[in-house]
């Protein structure tokens, strides 16, 4: 059975993890037998945004906490899980996912990465294990990778500005639609837009279930 | 392209709708073809959980602006949607759903429901719609049929206790696995228990997709 990390960063896909991202890859690994391990940082989301009508609003809401609402509760605090536990690491997306995981979407291509975040990933690169990034967590898997001074390639679906930035960090990009997913095959990395995107919910699955099938693969191979 | 209604009840199991439940119900009406419409009552929910620590929390959440996380901001206040623009309805479950929606766990078997969450499922009854409940929705179902003098049948997974009180309700029950539905075809009823019976994500979406396939096959009937 292998041992998948999911690392979610809210819950909601302007101030946290993308709910729909999250549930269909959570539903793709446990149809295919993986054991999954939901993981979040223990800490406050950048802001809180209210949904309905885009505003951001107070108190604080904790990243660990609000993923732990779509992990039914259970779910860890990603300090306290090492790569060696892990056959590989996924990464669903989220606008959120850009200001809680690493401030992308505040600092653009200068952006960093949470610690432990940044370190669980490398540790998993390191190992040679699979790692899957959605949405716009490629970007922060471009940025970890020019960290290791590692060349690689990811899905550049996002935007001319998005695709450029990651150039920037000296990894290719490749476009891919909804429904593909990305293979560098020399890092292990899998990646696929989902909602970047995406027009409907089905066009996001599509995308995650080739990557989960594809991580899984690797596992196996 | 059939016009289907999802009532969600805020955005996690503890304290609002159950979001595996909530997002495996919108993926497979939309692989299905379905037009949605996404709603939820406009006011507060009965409290807020920490679904970490299962803790009770302030300040006060509003139903649709959290259910609005799933829905990506495409949502509406039931209170704006009349029977008579859609084919069907359904109702993911969670515990939330059951303070929110109406008030069971708090109540019991003299349980009420919301305003115009009941209207609207009577108005789909009424019109002779199919009508869809997963999870703790059925007992909602079960309310609402005895108040319009009718007889029915629900999945009883749940529990010897909560099949007693829909029973006391005047309504049958009927056993189902996770896997199962329990259709009423008199009243166009069909029940999922999911989470109630479901050990894990998988099990809870193969019972919710039969659920929304038998739904789309009685619209189409």
């Amino acid at each position: 059975m292998p041992k998948i990390g999911v690392v979610l960063s809210g819950c909601g896909a302007q101030d946290g993890a993308e709910i729909h991202e999250s549930v269909i890859t959570l539903l793709a690994l446990d149809r295919a037998g993986a054991d999954v391990t939901i993981m979040a940082p223990d800490m406050d989301q950048f802001h809180v945004v209210n949904h309905l009508n885009g505003e951001v609003v107070e108190p604080a809401r904790n990243i660990l906490v609000e993923a732990a609402r779509i992990a039914r509760g259970d779910i860890v605090d990603v300090a306290t899980v090492s790569g060696n536990e892990l056959d590989a690491l996924i990464f669903p997306g989220g606008t959120g996912m850009a200001k809680n995981l690493f401030d992308y979407a505040m600092t653009g291509p200068e952006c960093t990465v949470v610690n432990d975040v940044q370190r669980l990933t490398m540790e998993i690169i390191e190992g040679g294990k699979p790692l899957g990034a959605i949405c716009i967590a490629p970007v922060m898997v471009a940025k970890i990778l020019q960290k290791m001074g590692r060349s690689g390639k990811v899905t550049g679906g996002c935007s001319v500005d998005i695709s450029n930035d990651i150039q920037a960090m000296g990894i290719a990009t490749e476009s891919a639609g909804a429904g593909d997913i990305v293979i560098d095959e020399e890092n292990k990395i899998v990646t696929t837009p989902a909602y970047v995107e995406a027009k409907s919910i089905k066009e996001a699955a599509d995308g995650i279930e080739k990557l989960v099938s594809k991580i899984l693969a690797m596992v196996n191979s």
